[in-house]
């Protein structure tokens, strides 16, 4: 039997940029866009040409280098009230876009109508009719997005179906359903659902749930069962207030473990990577307990446990992780036995003995740093560092041997909300590079940002590829609130150096401390990194 | 109709506590369960006595000072293959928990039972029934807790049932179904309590799902459809991997969308504040867009769409946010108008007209400092400083005229895992207490914490009350992770006097001087805030 195609539509450009804290510059939504595409997903909403200047910047862009497969499709509202649609300029820049499709949304709930648009019912559908039978004419093709529809359903479902039925006498090909305050339940969508489907008749359907119960999949999902064959959501179910159905839950869902047909197998074993892509781009923090693609979805803790599920995979997990490009973690924690240190070891490369003597200390370390503070689970990188020490594999590319860092605004203005902070701080770094000494100092905004600078003066001529380097994150966690601000602190800095990313861990009571520790690690690692891509592997790294 | 009552059983303490980086210390532990316990949960969970001292100790702690309503429940495993439950040592701290239920969790799936346990499949049955039987001697009531249950139904359904039938046969008083990977859909789910319910006769049933497929809500409320009447689940979906069933998400579901009776009411309409707490004490950052208790769940921008939702809310909101402790939030935010403003002002206390031209002021200082990076939805001493500032109201205790900080480790060790940290921070500042200048130099283990203790030293004389304020929270956060350690740092600092809690934010470049804004103007609000507890209203502040 073939499977049953669905037709994915992402949303993330448009409806997912409404969350707070998001906003995507014009090249953040090419690229989006592009990732997006090779994600093989069939739709891509772009924006509104015409709303602003950046969406108009956008489809200009991909008319001039379109993408691979996916439709981008222009997103806009039925005309306004009193007009034609031939005659009302917003439609103008839709066209302009150059899109074979075009997503019109409209009113569905008669209060919305009445309350919001202050028109008649009447209008309404000769709105939506004229609009779409405009873009109809103009070689367009429609998907009809029914706002607040099941709402609208709830109270009025007459009037609801004869919005629908104005869409699909216009010409339009897909007709999509809204929960657009996300307050409906899966039932109640399965139902409503089958309804439409015999009152309107033969038309495809689509659903856009919101997450506003925690039930926007479950409702894509509820949607797909009743007939529906579009799903609208958002790459990490970004979106306003609680966000739209996360396609990164739908799609695997659908796909996996009901055996419908959304993406090539192998563009879905990408999902996991677009994921945390999309979230580096909208510069949010990826959240690591998120349903397949996040760090922690296959994560394991606990001795026995981890040894189950690698002698027997299935019983401690739902689904291979590989196929949705996330792998297998074993968690390092206090509470690990030696097995997690042997397929932590081994899953960075290290063919640990079980017997060897460096297992317990490399355990009794990982204790005392942990009691400590540090946290190995978020810097692997450091956590190899450690390891490589206890082989007596860790050649320090540089050693340091002190610093320093100053910071004076004495004879400048208060800091106030008004102040601009141009006092800079200043720090001083001795390094040794294979016993030779060089002392540098640089100037910062900050004093960790004058700390990595001087740092990367000392070291630049030896080390040129230290100038590819950046650090993508960087992350203060105060360990014990109640302390206050002589709590001891741990820094996470995240780096890159264009093609890798590692993450290192520092811990001191003094912040500047535990900074210059993470990010004197990071560029450790960094290096090492340089050197493992071209050097074979030491002697006690698998093959 | 009388509702259906359901139980809910909260697992916070326990499985919640899985969850990668929590670390719950014996305190928190009888915070967390204080709160639940106000909250009218019937059934927590504590913990497992005798499986560390932390336990042992928290329900000693308990059987002190017990809650006032819900029942503790003290968790287990069956007993060991090959022993008896009287003999079994791991039972005994169990029953001198002295709870009045227990909870068992056994294996129902065959693979578990032979390759986990390593024993045979009617040596497991034994076990289940032999611990229950037990407990039920030393009148216990048990909850049995069917372990990786859906897939066990799946591989083996005649072997899962009778593990089921043999807690029943035991005296357990509820048979809770687990799906312990998470990997089961809401329709399996339904289908299998049903046939569960038909081949085992009448006993209660609960349901325990975990969040891998994103679909963890969905599947309690499956389950409820099918006849379970309790729900396990955590506070913010906490727990291992993708977490466990949300409560905050499933009671209002169950309660405000489905007519379950789950809590009395005015209890329910304190949830967002349990769900805040519980994040406090887990002291992870809470989920803005959480469903029902986000601080983004009830948010709304723009100008339009905000005076549409005053007029008339149901049209933009599924769901009243009182009824689950939340509200509405106009978001603070540079697209606000002057009704957002005047809104949030009179929240805090200030009767302002719209004419008045402060709030145009206002509005044009909030829109500079939020693009600076300001945010003062969590900030809102610092809002209200602001607002004070336009008013005129803000009578500044002290004005700081400059600092400097000092750091050196030059002389020093390195900074490695094994440094310790000896070397501290030096901190100069000169401020003015009604013209006359003080200039006090104090050293701290960071720099933060130095200037804090130098500007306390400097102030402490005048201000004696000074001596009650402490810092709660300090955090960090880099606003563009992308320019790495010279980002713009925003720093919330949350301070009490034991008696109340304010929390003010401070932006820069650099992170001290970030820091020490939001330090200084915490000091001057803890101040304005003893000031006003011994004095009348000032003048524009509503009675």
């Amino acid at each position: 039997m073939t499977p049953i195609s669905l037709s994915i539509y992402d949303t993330t450009l448009r409806d997912g940029a409404q969350r707070e804290g998001i906003s995507f510059s014009v090249e953040d939504k090419i690229r989006i866009a592009r990732e997006l595409d090779r994600l093989g997903i069939p739709f891509i909403e772009g924006g509104w040409p015409g709303a602003n200047p950046k969406d108009v910047q956008f489809f200009w862009h991909l008319k001039e280098q379109p993408l691979s497969q996916a439709e981008i499709v222009a997103f806009c509202f039925t005309r306004r009230p009193g007009k034609t649609a031939a005659t009302d300029p917003m439609l103008q820049p839709i066209l302009a876009a150059g899109t074979k499709w075009i997503t019109i949304v409209g009113k569905s709930w008669d209060l919305h109508v009445t309350e919001g648009l202050q028109t008649t019912l009447d209008e309404n559908l000769a709105m939506i009719q004229d609009t779409i039978t405009y873009l109809r004419s103009h070689d367009r093709q429609v998907i009809y997005d029914a706002e607040h529809w099941f709402d609208g359903y709830k109270h009025n479902r007459e009037y609801a179906l004869a919005t629908l039925k104005s869409a699909i006498a216009a010409g339009a090909e897909w007709i999509t359903l809204c929960d657009t305050n996300g307050g409906t339940l899966p039932h109640e969508i399965e139902q409503i659902v089958r309804d439409v489907r015999n009152a309107v008749g033969d038309v495809k359907i689509g659903i856009h749930p919101h997450n506003d119960c925690d039930l926007a999949v479950a409702n894509a999902i509820a949607a797909v069962n009743a007939g529906a064959t579009m799903v609208q959501g958002t790459i990490n179910g970004y979106g306003e207030r609680c966000g739209n159905a996360n396609l990164c839950s739908v799609i695997p869902n659908l796909q996996l473990k009901l055996g419908y047909d959304c993406l090539p197998a192998e563009q879905l074993a990408t999902l996991a990577q677009v994921s945390r892509i999309v979230s580096e781009v909208a510069n949010l923090a990826p959240d690591d307990h998120a349903a397949f693609v996040g760090l922690s979805a296959f994560a394991h803790k606990g001795g026995l446990h981890v040894s189950a599920v690698q002698r027997n995979p299935i019983t401690y997990e739902h689904l291979q992780p590989e196929l949705v490009g996330n792998g297998r973690r074993i968690v390092i924690s206090e509470q690990a036995g030696i097995s997690n240190i042997l397929a932590k070891a081994k899953s960075l490369g290290f063919n640990l003995d079980r017997q060897d003597p460096t297992c317990r200390e490399i355990l009794e370390s990982l204790k005392h740093l942990e009691q400590d503070g540090y946290q190995f689970e978020a810097a692997e990188a450091s956590f190899e560092l450690l390891i490589r020490q206890a082989l007596g594999e860790r050649n320090a590319p540089f050693e340091v041997r002190g610093f320093q860092v100053h910071y004076d605004m004495m004879a400048e203005a208060a800091p106030t909300h008004s102040y601009c902070g141009r006092a800079r701080s200043l720090a001083t770094v001795k390094v040794a590079i294979a016993g030779k000494e060089i002392l540098e100092a640089a100037e910062g905004n900050g004093p960790v940002s004058a700390l990595d600078a001087a740092l990367r003066k000392a070291l630049i001529t030896v080390y040129p590829e230290i100038e590819t380097f950046y650090l993508t994150d960087y992350k203060v966690r105060i360990l014990d609130g109640a302390a206050g601000t002589s709590a001891k602190t741990r820094v996470l800095v995240e780096s890159s150096n264009g093609v890798q990313r590692w993450a290192t861990v520092g811990v001191s009571g003094n912040i500047l401390e535990a900074s210059y520790q993470a990010v004197v690690e990071s560029l450790e690692y960094g290096l090492l990194l340089q050197q493992r891509a071209q050097s074979p592997l030491p002697s006690r790294l698998l093959a």
